[in-house]
């Protein structure tokens, strides 16, 4: 039984260890990989957001599952930023090369204002979740001005 | 310094909640919310087929981050296949909804699949981790067959 189970796993990973074009097709994966990587924190900031604005009723587990998941994401897009990966439809500016150790230091800020929101989202006290959900977004943004286009 | 920073957090917040066509928004941002799960998924498949293939030297603390990122991936997709979401480039095929209780026991399989990978991989063990590595690409494969169009 082991040799077609650890076959199907084999032909999962194909798409990832192509030779031909290999290089292209890192950068172009190190790109589907971070935008995939934000895409998925912007929807859980969606319902934190909405309760941090009253527009959704406050849900103290609901708030702390989509705070952890942030705290557990903010780790993985650094790795994305590959040498060479500012292809496709990145909106990466050059400086996120240039400048690494600032921009590294500003994902590190991410992750540790992440996991403060993580940790005080399990109090359930809104009005202190609030302004921590602000320095979280305050983290993006700091990062989004410098290094990201539009 | 309370409000400026809150402020920062809902403006980033402000593209998930835009009144104007939130209906198809909202199916946009879950489509591109999995397939970002997916895509981040994918990422850690690309080291740990690569070491269980023996392309790549076996590193255990390695193996075993990207273990645990699967695991923990596992549990987001599902929340994204939300009713009328079939939008965009989407290669879901229409029985994810049609047959929601099968679709989601796979995904179910997948959690469980990838959290014993997570698991073993803690063993330092790859001859342990090879078979289990495969059963996490058979669960997905299971459900692309059944689910995934192309």
């Amino acid at each position: 039984m082991r040799t077609p189970t650890v076959l199907a796993g084999m032909a999962l990973a194909a798409l990832l260890s192509t030779p031909a074009m290999a290089e292209r097709d890192q950068a172009e994966n190190a790109l589907e990989y971070r935008q995939g990587v934000f895409n998925a924190m912007a929807w859980s900031f969606g319902p934190m957001a909405a309760m941090v604005k009253n527009k959704m009723p406050y849900d103290a587990a609901l708030f702390t599952k989509h705070a952890e998941r942030v705290a557990f994401l903010a780790h993985l897009p650094l790795e994305g930023f590959i040498p060479d990966s500012r292809v496709g439809d990145t909106t990466a500016k050059q400086d996120v090369w240039d400048n690494a150790d600032d921009f590294k230091a500003k994902m590190e800020t991410m992750i540790e204002e992440s996991a403060r929101l993580a940790t005080i989202s399990k109090g359930g006290d809104l009005d202190a979740i609030r302004p921590q959900f602000g320095a979280v977004g305050n983290s993006c943004k700091s990062c989004h001005d410098d290094y990201r286009t539009e």
